[in-house]
């Protein structure tokens, strides 16, 4: 390999970064419009060069377009091809401008843009956990603490669980979008221009919230990125941990749900196994959105002001992390509808280990012991159903009063699971009743947000 | 050592989590209160429980508490101490609440007022950089992209730029507090509890906004902790710059400041060396926070809910960021206002390497030429005076017009440094009267502010 | 806090660093032996520098030693004490060395005394669990894949495979410790120095194998801690691996083994409830020693050489590792013998789900069918099996006839899980016979370099 | 789009799995000819199967095959399309393998290649470096800690201290390939098979050392891919210092070399600008790879044994990771012999700050001061010396004395900068000879390193 053909693999950035055509005309145009707002351009001039643009944007998205490498990058292969087409006009357009603050603008405008898609596809997976929650209201499973089985919850309870975790990132990209929405064009090189442009007028034409205010921070601000892929880290996170659960909950030693087909592989051998592959990699794609996000803030470290080279560097994992998220999230979503839910078998499942001894210690304080030593009691009563192999509500009510005199014979509504998911009726708690309220919250919220994404 | 020494080393939280003493405290008095309001403890029977918890605090703060170690963490010192105390009554305390929601309760509480203080303490940083600022804002000095000097800069402008990173880190703590400003108690362990409890009274005693909607979600998530940590590992890449500038601005080769002597240590030999350790140690500690994001990240991946043991391993994390963005602010609070400008080899230094070569591209610009072909221009008379060795400002007018006759006897204006800077009179701009505004805009929101967390 | 109070919390690291004394100490006695044996310093004075030295460590052992904040770090407490205690002379010690080649050395010692520690207690973790494979050679348990039940295998298999984990652990930490093992003493503040030392003699009084050979890496050099903790990072993944299995295993769903109640903690409430606390501990200290790599390898990034105040952090992530890891494996060793192994349960689970399907494939191979036929035919027989709801043994000859008329009735000797697992007999398989060989090998290894290490 | 579209984008690896076709080609043909000796296929079968496996290599170089999608991976397009080709036979291959061995092959038999390649390129550079560093073996420049300057160095070994640092990296290099040297091929899906196999002569046939002794352990442990990870990020950390050296040293603020224009980039406006792109890049590119690692060990953390589908994401970091080094290496290597240095520039500096005030101290010590007390004199000597304005070698003796009578006409020698380096002649110092040995030495070992590679 020759030394400039080397150099070219080494530090060209089209090959990824000619995703961010349409950003990097429409910046350019609303550049020129301001330009020629200004008087800086002439009105003809403005309109030659939104037009050349125009035209290179459809070749692009025909596939009529010839990348060059050795022009390096997006806006050099566009600003080339514009000077080709429209000759000394094209020249002008990178007055008041530099490659410093128009990469800024392009890589804001697009994961702006795509925060939005994702936002849209983050709401349409809660509105399918949603969905089941309702379904599942009322449906028994065991509650996990340590993986042990503890108290038993209802399965609608559970998957709002997960709602929430979402609604929490659905928050938090929100707000990165916001802080975001700032153009650094304007800043130029690093300093700002000496052109009487009008930075606010270019903002509000591309659709942002102000004008970044500093030059020297507009250029080499790569904070978003960073705290997008934080939360998107911390999304995946939440997926990881869902993943987590059905991978546990469709294995034969749950036997929970089924995942459907279409989401599993199977084997030719043994038409019983079921993969759930999209679990499984989704958990494993948790790994490289925490990478990217590591490799971003190491990027960043020491850095002095302004540009440096090093930030070509921030495309990749920003491209990576854009589409993982966003392709686990759409199959997630396709895959809920099909979850089948064993629901006898969650039940029978909490039946075993006592679930409701919590329940029995709270009939107990309610009766009058200490909390403390009403923990005491139930601890043998259960100690002894152990021996005897029954469960709580086998042991007959004399038996039970053997433990304590308090006991009477209302003590067994509050032993079956159904008792004791109900009695948990608070904002919060497991009870129905509170998933049905939560599922109607939720649903008028993430409604109300499809609408306004749409 | 035997099994049960070793388990303790392995497994007891109070080596560490003492420090959550006032939380746990707190946060049991207003439980209690609310259990009283709701007539599951009596009057008489919370005011003795509030009593024994607040003796227990005041011996705590006097040094005067035995920790156990056997008793593991803080909540089983306090509560095993409360009923030595108190009696019987001590072992109602716990009703209607668990370990679980009681030590997520206890981390948000600690973690919201350290937000609150740490927003005290970057506002009070943001304030001795806008002081600088002002002071500042027509010192010129030489900005650099890719560590070459490029164009000239003030410094005011520079020191606003990390202004505006601080600024966008304050913003991001008050989000991360407003999102973890929920009360997980009423979750119990992970299901909610049967007594009629009344979540939304004890939240409001707590200063919570709300309560935590999801009681599965309450006991397992650790959001909060991770989202703060991200936001702290991005405020100390923001110190990691500004550290690095630093070092390079005092070293022999840049010669732009003196850090001062407290900040810095000397060398009994070479009594001229000035190591600045504040910001080399700053620059180092900017890995930890990252770490720490790590560990919690890892730490939280593919748990299945609800509460696992692995969380307790969130909380020495969390206090060493927590400890470490704090004191780092501190020592850059206090140095700065002791740090002393060297203007003139900034100055110096800024007029070597004809930084006012895009100035002089743009007049030819205004002139009429286009963009690309001014740069051309202006790249062939750089390189004559390169030639020359002489700077743009001493090329006499007759040679300048040789390489473009568009060029007249104001050309001299915006050659100067002075010149260059002050054209750039934007919003964003590097121009002298451009700081003082941004200045007197972020005075006014970082007193405002200060008056508030006051 | 005055600035000086400030800084010395800022910047000391006494506070740390002290657990370095004795190699400190060492270090600098090897260094006066070395001055004397070289006319540098004279008999009488290495003496009383020795002498001094030691009555130090007396102090320090004893409690007696007072730190003092202000001199910083364990360099300085113990110089400034020698001086305070032998007068002059003291003052001689530091000739032809610096804080930056002490430090190095300091921290070289310390890894790898802690190395050859760590390889003691992974010795005897491995030694456990081979005596534990010996005994479960024959133990039939489900194979997973996906965790879903894929063949049989056995346990004593199953265990060998953490062993091989953890014999590449032991086989990394050795090449680190033997990678350090050189001395940085002579590299002096970066340069070298200009008395005639005897590096290597240094060297060889302190057990190291040689010299660095380039002064400024050897100051500024920390690859050996970043290495160590890649290394502590992976053993951990293989922990947080068992652990997971570990927790699986002694859950309700699955039921294979019982943790032992050292090693888990319960519920006064649920007494069958056994937390298994160790390996959700280890599962999370997992993230923690990433990290702590993390820390380092961005506390490294970009640095220049040579030594900068930076590297002081390199301290506290290499303590952590170094004790999280130790602890971890102590537990482990501890908890196995312990283990309560549920042979029935592994055997009943194993039964279920078709898992020597694969032998019938291999079967019908050996009987001439192409291996993708095979398993197509397989695939009808289980399918069918499992409409009927029985296992592939209950299936009649003339049924599974009907869809290979290559079966003939040697067929059931390979259906039986005993028949699957002991034609498994080759090196890497999971036959009985295998796994006994391969536990007398490793035992081998394992003794020869517990005597060694001993 | 369609569900299974959606899946196919999700899960299929083809996209990037496909370059591990000729490692996929010889790992079955060695399997195939393994089974003929064993007599599991015929001779005839297998001269089919190789014969049809080398002509689908030559389609796959010729551009000629046509992937597909929906066979998912490169295993099984391959497959398939022997089958298509060959017939029935083609079904054979997989006899007594599974995917799970197969890929684990691929990837060690790729990663090994890829070492070796890599270590010719470590090699290269390295040999340039110490072509470099013989070249300025006398060139005298200022030694730094801090980043200040502290005594003088020469350029030789400082260029040496890099080779160090690489040299390391090869170590580690060369003992991942040892470790991961051993074949997977023969633990079938999990367990093994039950096919009389012989592993030992695969592995033998592949080039491995051995085979791997664990069924469960070969298909699940990607331990290789972490570790060669790990070094390849402690390498990219070796390549950011050598970067920020550069990027410092080419600033016009200490203009010590000059990078070459063709590792540069210019500005047309500002002819004199010479950003140094390859070392920006290389500084950025340091963070994905400690990124890639991270995403492997979040990857690996808490998964049960044995193969699971998240494992399919081992692939892309490492590819990443692969080309990112590879990339980086050949580039610095071509720049290297590019560098003009300025020795002119490097001496003045060293000259100011009072290099040699250690030597002084040294001086002192050597007729018989304490080192403490040498230190505190040399201290008020530099401090007089600064007031005045001159360098120690100005100051004339009767000054001098007034400091210490110990000063005689001699000390002149040491105050040079030359004298300062020569002094420091012993094993790991930076006296001219010292370099010139070391880089004989190193020299050695390279090219009989090379020699072997080639």
């Amino acid at each position: 390999m020759t030394t400039s053909e080397l150099m070219e693999q080494f530090s060209a950035s089209i090959g990824y970064d000619k995703r961010l055509y349409d950003q990097d005309i429409r910046g350019s145009i609303a550049h020129a419009r301001m330009l020629s707002a200004k008087g800086i351009l002439s009105e003809a001039e403005f309109t030659q060069i939104r037009d050349g643009l125009n035209e290179i944007r459809r070749e692009i998205e025909n596939n009529q377009f010839e990348w060059s490498t050795s022009l390096e990058d997006i806006h050099m292969n566009i600003e080339a091809k514009l000077t080709e087409r429209i000759g000394e006009v094209g020249k002008k357009l990178h007055t008041g401008r530099s490659r410093n603050d128009q990469v800024a603008t392009d890589i804001r405008l697009y994961l702006r843009e795509q925060l939005d898609q994702l936002g849209v596809e983050l709401t349409a997976l809660q509105l399918e956990l949603v969905t089941l929650a309702a379904q599942e209201a009322e449906t028994i499973m065991p509650g996990y603490t340590h993986m042990q089985s503890a108290q038993p919850v209802t399965f609608g309870h559970h998957l709002l669980a997960w709602n929430q975790m979402l609604e929490r990132d659905h928050d938090r990209f929100q707000e990165c979008r916001r802080r975001l929405n700032h153009c650094p064009l304007g800043a130029a090189a690093l300093a700002g221009t000496s052109y009487p442009i009008d930075p606010l007028m270019t903002a509000h034409e591309l659709g942002f919230d102000g004008v970044c205010r500093n030059s020297l921070d507009a250029v080499s601000d790569r904070d978003f990125l960073i705290e997008f892929n934080a939360h998107a880290a911390l999304m995946m996170i939440h997926l990881s941990r869902m993943s987590e659960e059905l991978i546990l909950w469709s294995s034969d030693a749950f036997g929970f749900v089924d995942l459907g087909e279409a989401f599993c592989t199977g084997s030719s051998i043994m038409p019983q196994k079921k993969n759930p592959d999209v679990a499984e990699l989704t958990r494993g794609k948790c790994g490289r959105v925490s990478g990217n996000l590591m490799t971003l803030l190491m990027l960043m470290k020491g850095q002095p002001l302004s540009y440096n080279r090093d930030n070509q560097e921030d495309k990749e994992p920003l491209f990576d992390t854009l589409q993982t998220v966003s392709v686990c999230l759409q199959v997630f979503s396709a895959m809920l509808p099909g979850i089948r839910v064993h629901r006898d078998t969650m039940f029978a499942t909490a039946l075993k280990g006592y679930a409701t001894a919590t329940d029995l210690a709270d009939y107990l304080v309610k009766k009058g012991l200490a909390f403390r030593d009403a923990h005491e009691v139930v601890g043998q009563i259960v100690r002894y159903a152990m021996d005897q192999e029954q469960p709580l509500t086998e042991l007959a009510l004399t038996t039970l009063r053997q433990f304590s005199d308090r006991i009477e014979s209302d003590v067994y509504d509050i032993l079956t699971l159904s008792g004791s998911v109900t009695a948990r009726n608070h904002v919060g708690g497991t009870a129905p009743q509170q998933v049905r309220r939560e599922v109607a919250r939720a649903k008028k919220i993430l409604t109300a947000r499809g609408t306004k994404a749409g």
